[in-house]
């Protein structure tokens, strides 16, 4: 399962906060991702890692719909992002929403940030664990949000995709 | 455009044949084939290919269906197998039929060779060309089938999933 709990942050002010806490930086990724029309809660997505020229065919599963913290995830790497979308296109799906966003990567323990400036639609920092016991994942991000200066107040519990439409 | 013509040979003469006619030979693969049901003439296959440890995603559409000689094909090679399949069944795609094969695959020039031993079905060589100019893919896949010896009547139209249903 992927808990994550995604925040309104100020970019720079962000980065030295993570860094300030001596997260390891993992790289920096150019993302483009392509959401397709699916039946909520499930999520279809094929993502382009434009500056490492990777691409990712990602299908998900709101464990928590209208939260959005709780995500059952399969994903694989695909060898073209033209041509994955093109197969899913004639299996009948409905390209949706397109999300650009520059995301920086950092790891602390188990603990994954993802930094991202999105697009239209302002900087966010997604904090996220890899774990089935939901409630240990949901108080470890906590307990690494506070330290970072975070508040309830601060949750941004849509989707980037739903942010985009909204605007 | 993938032009093919399949047809019904004994394996270990045909190899012989192949290798006589110059053919480089570019290795043996041993390919499990998982179909899914998808409305004719269209095909949707996860392909893995056991001892180079290696899956593809691959939609095909019939251009000539019933004969089954000409196909419009998109592939992606992803990171795994199992994931692959289960994303495409969470989607909604039904598993239709399972084709296992030993594979020897040569080049000659533009035609691609093919030599198969399928799992419940007997051997069977697939002379392949990679061009939008069906005419002349057909005319040098015949040229090539001559050499060999073969001749209309050896040829099999019927798709091997068509083939280990009607058993």
């Amino acid at each position: 399962m992927e808990v994550e709990v995604k925040f309104r942050v100020s970019f720079d002010d962000m980065k030295g906060k993570i860094e300030d806490l001596g997260a390891e930086f993992k790289g920096e990724e150019l993302q483009e991702d392509l959401y397709f029309s699916l039946p909520h809660p499930e999520l279809l997505r094929v993502r382009w890692i434009r500056n490492l020229g990777r691409a990712y065919i990602t299908y998900k599963y709101i464990q928590d719909p209208g939260k959005n913290e709780e995500f059952d995830e399969l994903e694989v790497e695909v060898s073209d992002f033209k041509t994955a979308v093109e197969i899913l296109r004639r299996l009948g799906f409905k390209e949706d929403v397109l999300v650009k966003k520059r995301r920086l990567v950092y790891k602390l323990g188990d603990v994954t940030f993802e930094l991202s400036d999105v697009e239209g639609l302002g900087s966010f920092l997604d904090i996220e664990i890899l774990s089935d016991d939901v409630v240990y994942a949901k108080e470890r991000i906590w307990e690494v949000a506070k330290r970072l200066g975070l508040a309830e107040k601060d949750v941004e519990p849509r989707l980037y995709q739903e942010l985009l439409k909204e605007k």
